[in-house]
């Protein structure tokens, strides 16, 4: 066969659902010199990761370490660690990544409850105090950042439900950590999983997670193999942990990157990281009022690193997201499951969450929209946005 | 927490049983900007990676593309795809890698029977015929290239006995591939999976898989659900295929890299690496025969990628390997399960096997042999070796 010409990928701005934009020092570790999997230094890589995984996921849990998959990896992960067949497991379904849930859950033997909301919304304490009294479960899942929808679904209170009915809480924080509040220790969360590619802003390719040691008690105490010979966590910790037993091959470079993101994590600092993100999604939410977009989720519950929006009616969303791509070299998010078509995704996660995208995304979104004949009043969407951050 | 210091990884030169050394065009693909998981330009890179892994797997397989885990991930995805709760698979275990893939195929629910043979040698067709005769299972699973051992099982014979049974033949190519001839088609291998880190050399992280249409359609047939979502490849294929149905964010830049690296196969040619690979494996053994050190593998089955040799009596293991790691940042590996301790396991992988490296393994380890004492007649490692280049 013709090789292939050597790659020359476009230089695209990620303002979709993940991945993000990815800093150039996080692109220049991935390409570091690869050391063997159990050579002195990249234990002592692994070692700082987790360390600075801790700090992020803001738990002292020992077993914190990056499973060798995508988030949905991470997924699986805490579910088939956790459950065993028979098990009783409710899942909250709010968006596809609940839906999800249920399914790996399924395959793992659990008999599965899901309650649901309508996509976009989130469930109150009272509808979960409600499942679990009367389902008992051993464990109970929920999304944190519904990364389908932009739904920002309050752990907390729901935590302390969970808790005093004695079941374990599994939180997916895919989406939220790295750009909001993740309290692992504080809101007592025992099984989480996230993404290397959304607020860490590292390539896709890992997923950090976290067990409380309820969790690990609840592992040791299983009676059927985890059903996973990959994703075994008790197989999995003595390699991340003192023995450095064998198990499988780290991918070495991608935890080169996930190390130098969560470097500029730790620079910058959690509580300013999320406080940007924070400020850019209220930019960027004062910009897209004005030039007439709506928010699909309510005031009080909108994910500022996922800002699902209501594609006004006579515009098309695939046009519009193939001019961006075209002209601008912009990515967004098209919606998921029944939002399909009805939304947009706009992603400030990470590195994308800038002044300088926000403001480019509402020039760029004008120019679209008055392209599809929508009326939009020249310059209000950046100017809302100027507005906003010279007060704030 | 204080911030841990930069990256900065050893040079080394790898050695051991995997990963190989990765070409600097290889390392620069890995820090090539990120693009979407669905980006035109993604969806290209894919479709050119699966046409190049089915060059390198010498298929015309569809479902021929990289799974976004490592090789046991590629192991565990072949096994799950293929077995349904109560299948009858055989397990050929002569090494870790059978021993692992038993364990993998009894936590999917299968019936496992394992047939043995000690480390270091493989199984003969007869040997085969017998237990396919008395187990009829649906699948058989073996290691082409046992990386604990590095014994080398061929595998066409065998083949022709395990469809003759009406079973299908799952294979481990994890080791071999782009090392020695791994012939998918010709062969009629139904279920095979590699690793990124061998004789591609590419960084671990991904893992090629290939699936004949005899073994499609047995997924096809399945009533259970596969007990892994992440590894499902009734999902996965329909995002590798022409739907691009979103299920997982593939790990976009180690994709990059596993296209480059895939690139200079082609660019030297499979059969011309093939023969690179035998030739220094040859001068290295012809080298260490030199220096007294002998192969724990009989001739004949000696894999040139991983040369597996018996460590001197008198000479510690963990100190040589300590010193050529600490004086001369050359990794090889140790033996694995009941060869620890007793074998070194030599890797000429992909970029790794080359005259260079091979003349210098065999002067550190001449100076390390003869700092514990071993008797070593001064420069005759070298000698033998130049001598073999000379005349090959």
């Amino acid at each position: 066969m013709t090789t292939p010409a050597p790659l020359n990928p476009p230089r695209r701005i990620l303002m979709g659902p993940g991945p993000s934009d990815v800093h150039p020092r996080v692109l220049a570790a991935l390409g570091a010199p690869t050391v063997g999997h159990l050579d002195p230094y990249f234990i002592q890589v692994m070692n700082e990761t987790q360390s600075m995984l801790r700090h992020v996921f803001r738990t002292a849990n020992e077993l914190t370490l990056a499973v060798s998959g995508t988030g949905s990896a991470g997924m699986e992960t805490c579910v088939v660690n956790l459950i065993e067949p028979g098990d009783r497991m409710v899942v909250c379904v709010n968006g596809v990544f609940g839906g999800r849930m249920a399914d790996v859950a399924g395959r793992a033997g659990a008999q599965v409850t899901t309650i649901e909301r309508p996509f976009g919304e989130v469930f109150s304490a009272d509808q979960i105090a409600e499942v679990v009294r009367r389902v008992q479960p051993k464990v109970l899942g929920i999304v944190h950042a519904e990364t389908s929808t932009g739904a920002w679904q309050p752990l907390e209170e729901i935590s302390r439900i969970v808790h005093d009915a004695g079941a374990l809480l599994l939180a997916d924080t895919v989406t939220s950590l790295g750009g909001v509040p993740v309290e692992v220790d504080g809101w007592q969360l025992d099984a989480v999983y996230s993404g290397t590619q959304k607020c860490l802003s590292c390539p896709p390719g890992l997923s950090p997670v976290t067990f409380s040691p309820r969790a690990v008690a609840a592992i040791e105490k299983r009676k059927a193999k985890i059903a996973s010979w990959y994703l075994d966590m008790t197989l999995v910790k003595n390699y991340w942990g003192q023995d450095r037993a064998y198990h499988h091959t780290a991918p070495i470079n991608m935890n080169y990157g996930l190390h130098e993101a969560l470097r500029l994590v730790l620079e910058e600092g959690l509580e300013v990281r999320i406080a940007r993100h924070k400020r850019n999604h209220l930019a960027l939410k004062a910009g897209l009022n004005a030039i007439g977009l709506n928010y699909a989720v309510a005031e009080g519950i909108q994910l500022p690193m996922l800002n699902a929006v209501l594609i006004p009616s006579g515009v098309d969303d695939v046009t519009v997201r193939k001019q961006l791509l075209a002209e601008f070299g912009i990515e967004i998010g098209g919606g998921l499951g029944p939002m399909k078509g009805k939304t947009w995704r706009i992603g400030l996660m990470g590195e994308t969450s800038s002044p300088r995208n926000v403001l480019l995304l509402l020039a760029a979104l004008e120019r679209c929209l008055t392209d599809q004949g929508a009326t939009v009043q020249p310059g209000a969407g950046v100017a809302a946005a100027n507005a906003f951050y010279r007060q704030a």
